[in-house]
């Protein structure tokens, strides 16, 4: 697999799913609930992760596919090369605001982060990289985010973890320079990409990890599970995702009784 | 005082405040905390502040002006025209995110509405209103924001007020569709005038809330104290800013025991 290939590949892939969302949006949107009233699915989600199945299978017939909803068969194992795809990550946002929403593809091969790609459709804005690639918005390389301690750092949250105050994180958000809740992992991992954000912290499914973490290797940004072990690519569960500093005292915050 | 010079003005001089702007961030800024270590102003605000002084001093000599960083003489009446001028709003947005901030200002006479301008800077995206007019965005008119539910509207919130349920606030968070955080209050009434949030909660100072209720004015956005009372835009204090179906569940909610 040669990953300039594979890069062009993925850039190209987003922007022409960008072009068909955009497209799907001077008509009107089909929405539908999933695991409760606040988890949407429309239309253009089921239209974009079809399009991209097809594209990375028509490419890379091998790989394996895990995307948000459900066209491609669950991933049992991370052998070989893997694609995660979020066709519309931020749905909630998509469907309100219109704005605010992310197309992310992350690749691994044999469980090891190779590429990243997080598209904000509506600012036209793409952030890319990987372990052996430096950061990138639109093509031009980004300086490494900075590492400072939590409280010189914003927060990027779950809603709902903050106020519930679950695993401390609400009491954590306040002893940072501020939380800040998107309602988009993508549009917060891309914030982190870009030296916006010191960390973020949320529970993801893999599709929303992904990508970010991904860009996150070529940078130092550091992803565990609240207790420190690694995070598992095959199952859902909390996120802690933050440049090192911040992380430490993250995972002290989380694990006080 | 004729509205239509009157917004020619304000339009311009927020253009010419974000071509200072982007220029100023061409060099360090220096940044220094006021009433706390996460109340920041910097050099730009200050720059700017005195800036658009500068300008309504000479167009309208005769106005009264109340800033956020303190070059102007308080207010203590509002007997005729008053501009309430804020050059950076979400000014830790502007130091650690260098987006995200607004530059505001909202015109009263005698305590009415007349104009407000709210400019993201970044995005170089404009939106103004007043009573007597409608909603645009850049220029182009904005459809009037739907009049939902709370449970159906994404909420604008307070970082700290959220995560500490002051007056049930983290509460109603849970019961809208979600609760947005992006520490800007012109980033959140920005979002209510293009129909992105159905309302917005906080702690606000006047030159937080002059802009956006005077651009809400045209299209029926409610704007109260959480006891219901009118703004007393003299004096800082908890703003709810909705839409009708919403600020009144957001009362209920807010007022219980």
């Amino acid at each position: 697999m040669d990953l300039k290939t594979l890069a062009a590949n993925v850039d190209g892939w987003l922007a022409a799913s960008r072009t068909q969302i955009l497209a799907a949006m001077t008509a009107p949107v089909s929405v539908h609930t999933k695991t409760g009233r606040n988890d949407l699915v429309t239309n253009v989600d089921a239209a974009n992760q079809q399009f991209l199945v097809a594209a990375i299978r028509a490419a890379y017939p091998e790989a394996k596919i895990e995307g948000e909803e459900g066209t491609a068969a669950r991933v049992d194992d991370l052998s070989g090369l893997v694609f995660f795809v979020d066709p519309i990550d931020g749905t909630m946002n998509f469907v309100k605001q219109r704005a605010h929403f992310a197309v992310m593809l992350g690749v691994y091969e044999d469980g090891q982060p190779v590429y990243g790609a997080i598209l904000d459709v509506m600012r036209n804005e793409l952030v890319t990289g990987g372990p052996t690639l430096s950061a990138r918005l639109n093509g031009q390389p980004l300086p490494a985010p900075a590492d400072p301690p939590l409280k010189d750092g914003l927060l990027g949250a779950s809603g709902p973890m903050t106020i519930h105050n679950y695993l401390h994180l609400g009491d954590a958000a306040l002893a940072s320079s501020g939380a800040r809740i998107s309602g988009s992992a993508g549009m917060e991992f891309k914030a982190i990409v870009q030296g916006q954000l010191v960390g973020y912290v949320s529970y993801l499914q893999p599709w929303d990890i992904a990508a970010g973490m991904a860009i996150g290797a070529g940078f130092g940004l550091v992803c565990t599970r609240p207790d420190g072990g690694p995070i598992d690519l095959l199952a859902p569960g909390v996120v802690v995702a933050a440049m090192p500093q911040a992380h430490a005292e993250l995972l002290t915050r989380m694990q006080a009784k």
